[in-house]
């Protein structure tokens, strides 16, 4: 009962944060995104390639977490990205804790889009509020197609899904139609974009997505995560 | 600081209800193996295998953990197993609390192996110890070889890592000589075991490896996890 008291006054104290930390985004007319998956799922070529596509007519920062290591900051500045490496020193996801210590640091001016790339877990990044707009997870083709029943707050606190490793498909069972289905029954409505960052396929409807949340942002049209 | 405080004292006192458990394993000769990965690595297929080629010799008791549902369960009863089904609602890991509601509830005469899978989670289920003798890391080739790096505490509290999915090697980008030396650097000496619980090929590796550990646990020379 104790632990649980605590939990909530973490959560709601993470909570302020990030809506504080959201409004600053607002006032600087920034579109937060939070990429989460479980380790490996692909997260970070999904940045790659979107850094790839979009650097050229959008100023954007990331922010990448990771347990420990700059592996994947030195893999997205290389494609032309601002980062910032966040260590969580053993902590299983981001939050709006440890923004506070990387916003003050992080000019927004001419930045349009901040891509959040979360610690690779299925379980605990999505119980922690973060100052994003939209929640994107990551699940790819060799996890298997039961994981939406597995891990369900993860795809209900989602505003979009993607299904990477799609050129894996020949190689894996994965059942499209039932992945649709089953994120469909925890979070109607919701888009599953399929696609492969490895060699591209189905990356421009994702690239699509984003776009289209950046100008309605731009028009003020938009809600929060 | 108040937090930090609480989560000693939990992880104090889940290492004391872990101990007591472990007792009345050592009591009824019973092997504890724990079995960690990211979500959707196979660690539910590695143990379908294990109970096919092991059940006619020894007694099997399996603890699946999952955050809801038993997919799992039924999967690996059908092989033959005892299986026990705990739903986490929402908790990252298993631990000895949990264990506390399970062990009562089961007989372990007549059992020579108890396999606990995990929540599919390369993070958290290291920070908990459960009443085996045994941790067992699970990394898939469609993961990457990064993984190491990135979640060092699974792999350094591991007796053992598996390397599963060696069937897709072929159209993947994972370099088993860089794993072999990352798990190396982590925790020098274990073995890193080649295998695809999905073919077959490299299973008698692994099995032999459980059963050896059945043989000197039998005769008493083994430690704990």
């Amino acid at each position: 009962m104790d632990e649980v008291r605590v939990m909530r006054r973490v959560l709601a104290s993470n909570d302020a944060l990030a809506a504080a930390q959201l409004d600053v985004l607002d006032r600087h007319g920034v579109l937060g995104i939070n990429i989460m998956s479980g380790p490996g799922a692909g997260k970070t070529s999904i940045v790659e390639r979107t850094v790839e596509k979009l650097k050229d007519k959008y100023g954007i920062y990331v922010i990448e977490g990771d347990i420990q290591g700059d592996l994947d900051a030195v893999r997205v500045a290389a494609k032309g990205a601002k980062v910032f490496q966040i260590n969580t020193q053993g902590a299983c996801h981001l939050d709006g804790m440890m923004m506070q210590s990387v916003f003050p640091e992080v000019d927004f001016d001419g930045i349009d889009l901040l891509i959040i790339e979360n610690v690779g877990n299925l379980v605990c990044p999505a119980e922690f509020r973060l100052p994003v707009h939209f929640n994107v997870t990551v699940l790819s083709t060799p996890e298997g197609s039961d994981k939406p029943a597995k891990y369900p707050l993860m795809f209900t606190r989602s505003d979009v899904v993607i299904v990477n490793k799609t050129d894996l498909l020949p190689h894996v069972d994965f059942d499209i139609p039932a992945i649709e289905r089953s994120v469909a029954k925890l979070k109607p409505g919701i888009p599953v974009l399929k696609l492969s960052a490895k060699t591209g396929e189905g990356v421009d409807a994702w690239i699509a997505w984003v776009e289209e949340k950046l100008a309605s942002h731009h028009t003020g049209s938009e809600g929060r995560a």
